[in-house]
């Protein structure tokens, strides 16, 4: 249940205050160069601490490739990552052990499991998600190989939210723009406004959420399974399983379900003896699977559960009612580092399809 | 590809002008009483035909049980279940072939498949959705054995929102108001209010959407597997699977994303001795597992793609640029009809979650 | 886990005195021809009735395509199939439905399922396998296209074994032999010393077992998935799924545990550019993945359980201590009938790992 | 493909002359008291280096858990381990790294992924194993719950047979008696002659092979899954994958097909309240599934392919024919050290099982 996948497979293992985070990407292509600097780059995007707008613990976040390459190329057999946790402080978590923090996944584990550890969310820490970051760079490189390129960016913060449009043209220039502001969206004079809203939040001891558009140019027709291995439900399953999202569309999405048929309809052209539609309201996925337009997928995220207000609340224990108030190191908006998250469960999901309809072989060389 | 599910699971086959649709069920435990008619009376409700704002074609959906139920009751071995399709009318489809009707799943199937049943849109047909109800059915005896109930209803259609709200004491209350007016919503007065936007779109040769609304009472606190497994991971898989849908939310959605922490986060409190929240803007799951309170899902369902206003769009046999003007028998809103089918996908999630985490034992006597 | 298979899978449905057996195989490619023609061929061949040596029972097993294929060639979707049970005689089994018959799965099943079917074995009744036979059928044309050929026969029946080598430029003559034998072997005089063999234990109330030989000729070098999906893995499951098999070999198998290393490694050398074997001790298969020479797999069957002498047993109602003494009618030697069984297991793993390996496309037009 | 398991699932990676070998553990229930002592006692069996007739190859072979275990106990999150590569001398297989080994997987592997790990075999290693008996001790830990106790020992080398039998009160005894002695058999006498077989084989600059025979006592009625999932099947699997196994049978295996039905079938009878059956030549699984018996399986084991004479074979570089003379450090007999192997495969079935059919819960506290 901690594996993502049919043919390209993550499995992901660690808690937030463990020995580490870590993963195993099994079924990856033989042939594929792979180096570490390919992942840290990616890892370096999701790390925390990089900004006023991000919680303090300092992780480096230093990949190891411990297996499945050899002399710089993969071997198609497993790939073991591992990423050391090094700034833990789990003092804090001492003290409040049997305090349910609202929002967060502290009741729900401890029914279900019983034994938990509550060292900084333990495993239901969105620490977890440096694995799939991990494990999408590989398959971000794969889909590379077949021309697909993926890109996310914040579309929404607090309400506040960027209507610009991205064309494949300019991805390289929007993937600097992204990079360049502390909120990583594509408008750079919304950026401050929304990095605002975060400081604002954060002063007052509270947090915000958002919303993520990711995007993947060229993919070709022919990815997805129907009926259940639909495109669509598989990267719903995939976004979905993002700590802190609770809402996926494709495309027009929510606002197809007002539109008229003769409006949320895309028109079918021909261009260059390719056909094409004229408008990409269902997000380039027909019937659940791609038509060869952009996929275009937006995700909801809910503020941070972590707030430094009052809030009432159980002890566990004593199961008696009680107040929490949040102290340790938490981002007011995990929007903005959960963006190459966004990007890598996407590109877990085209590369799985992409290998699954032959349009990646199996071995690469 | 065409089976869902991980313990209770459910493969789907069929045609929309084949033979017929038919279903297998595996893992249903053993010793759970079982009739056809148990399952008719979903069937029924999904049924075509029912009013002036469904399609015309006429179908009994009758279900026949060919294996798996013996003296009255469940063996354990596959449930084999199917329903004939006995108004087929082709022949619209013949004239038509070759020509991409916009918004249905012609091209990519084209596309994935090369060789396709183009009659009826194939198994891309929304017909497919009647194995679904009648695998649905089966799941939710199994649920009703450990008190789970599950309820969905039009939340809103063409824009036209209804903001009543559900509580579990009403449930028989509510049903019968849903399935006693043609668009399967709450409120009687806003009922005529959709129906008349359906039939306004209708006589326009054009369609509608909207949105549905479902929700699971009593869920026992504890279902879900993280990471991937997760139990909002497997909702949004199974709502996304159905065709027309192209959103998914939980509890609170994307309206979470526009609120403060202080406000999304759902406070503790105790009741009876059990860990209740004060409100359930998660929608009964936090870190992908259930937490007790009701499970809450809203989909959202584009309008229908067949409309009889004229629409550009491609020949594919001849490459050349045409138009098409659909007719044959289609519902001008496919909202009502979806509504037992969103029940079923989360019947089914449920119910296979309910077997692998031990709440309902694999077998019953 | 009725469902066999990775890409090319197989769901069988079906108790031996219900209905009918059916199956549903998911993941064939789209633009295969196949007619019910094609699978009937093979069914006939495990049809029981066909001589003096096999049950009584007589059942066409005429096969109904239900869905998934159109104008005479795959559509990629779920193609289901329909054997209907025709000659049931379910009397003889009301008098023993407590009385647990020796060798039979009656106590097992009863243990875990508790409600049974206990009319003819019901679904643990050996004619389950008919719907493997039909799904065999698919994989065999498949296979067919990339030139792997497949062929069983009788290796051993009471202990009276051939030693005839098969070799791949008398394939359709082998064929022939095996076919006009009622033992299924390839050397017609020891063909007769098998069938007296098995009179002679019938006409004693007794039964007996046998060794089935299947060869596959012309499989691709690289099939196979290491570590848990290799292909002898995966050939060991399916053999061992059909009921009455208890041992499974590939190559010389418990052979080679009592040879030398250099009596037991074939060495390689090359022929026409291509890299061989001179000795196919390891059966094909090397490090779980096939080496170009044909794959061999041997299986042990146990005598058929049900026979006319008196055995003691145990009534399960009346937990009291009895005997029992079988009529009805059954093979006194089931080996026969399993020929195309076995071949029918080595097409689905073979087309199924020659999809994952990318050996066949998903679309074949 | 390098996951095995439904519920109980393990993931295995790494490379004989890589950083290590790890394994993820996913699906264990929470609860249960774990350290790396229960984990060690089990690698410790498995060690190369324990006596004259094992590998040179110096290994502690230190397991550490990096996750999934808190405070002494599991956590129902993944368990990941880890075994470092210390003793690694991958000098000699430069030199040879394009001469196909007669008996290894060079050649398949080669033929599979292209790019290959030739030190010390790479993935395809029996290294590989020791991630399963970390696995396995899991899972024999779990098992022991619930009453369950495994024994395997070498039944046979180089045709010396031991024909003892083991029954459940000695197990204590047989335990110490197989550790005491290099071959781990279960009669000291014969031990000598195999030990002097293999040594014997060794001086030649030759290998030998032999039979394992495990049994696992206490196996309650009603674990299997019919009828793909059935319990032999997947041991049959389990068994398969294990690198250098040729064969397996279960209970008398292929001397059943030599039987009559009279005598091979268990007759049942009532000890206590329980079905018994006065035989267990079905090797405690009949219809797939456990009858409450002993489960007996034994599996056939080549000699070792790397031996020390000339062998003719091909430079897959040059595609020249050429002779090989394997140096390096080998196992002229692996029998021995895949004991603990055999025990973890079946500990690793058996517990998924027992998850599976409810027999062991989700939650242990």
């Amino acid at each position: 249940m901690n594996t993502f996948g049919r043919i390209f497979r993550l499995t992901t293992w660690g808690e937030s205050h463990g020995f580490g985070i870590g993963c195993v990407v099994d079924g990856c292509p033989s042939g594929l160069e792979l180096t570490e600097g390919d992942i840290q780059n990616e890892l370096d995007r999701r790390r925390p601490g990089q900004s006023s707008i991000t919680t303090e613990r300092r992780e480096k976040d230093e990949v190891e490739i411990l297996s499945g390459v050899f002399l710089g190329k993969t071997l198609g057999t497993p790939i073991s990552m591992f990423i050391k946790n090094r700034d833990i402080d789990s003092e804090k978590y001492e003290s409040i052990k049997n305090i349910l923090r609202p929002g967060h996944a502290d009741f729900t584990w401890r029914e279900k499991f019983g034994h938990v550890d509550y060292r900084g969310g333990g495993r239901a820490s969105g620490r977890e998600t440096v694995a799939r970051v991990a494990a999408g760079a590989i398959a971000r490189k794969l889909l590379k190989r077949i021309g697909i390129e993926i890109i996310a960016y914040t579309k929404e913060i607090a309400g506040i939210r960027v209507e610009d449009e991205i064309s494949f043209g300019d991805i390289d220039e929007i993937r600097r723009i992204i990079d360049s502001n502390t909120v990583r969206t594509i408008n750079k004079k919304i950026a401050k406004d929304m990095e605002r809203a975060i400081l604002d939040a954060k002063s007052d001891g509270d947090s915000v959420g958002g919303i993520i558009e990711v995007i993947a140019f060229n993919v070709p027709p022919g990815l997805g399974e129907p009926i259940f291995a639909r495109l669509d439900s598989e990267l719903a399953s995939a976004m979905m399983s993002i700590p802190s999202v609770k809402g996926v569309e494709i495309g027009d999405g929510f606002s197809l379900s007002r539109m008229k048929g003769s409006e949320a309809n895309d028109e079918f052209f021909i261009e260059n003896g390719r056909i094409l539609t004229r408008t990409n309201r269902c997000g380039g996925i027909l019937g659940g699977i791609s038509n060869g337009m952009p996929v275009v997928v937006r995700i909801a995220i809910k503020p941070t559960s972590s707030i430094g207000k009052k809030q009432r609340t159980v002890d566990i224990e004593k199961m008696k009612e009680t107040t929490i108030q949040i102290e340790g190191r938490h981002d007011p908006c995990i929007v903005p580092r959960a963006v190459p998250v966004v990007e890598a469960m996407m590109s877990l999901v085209l590369a799985d399809h992409s290998l699954l309809s032959g349009f990646i072989p199996r071995r690469l060389s």
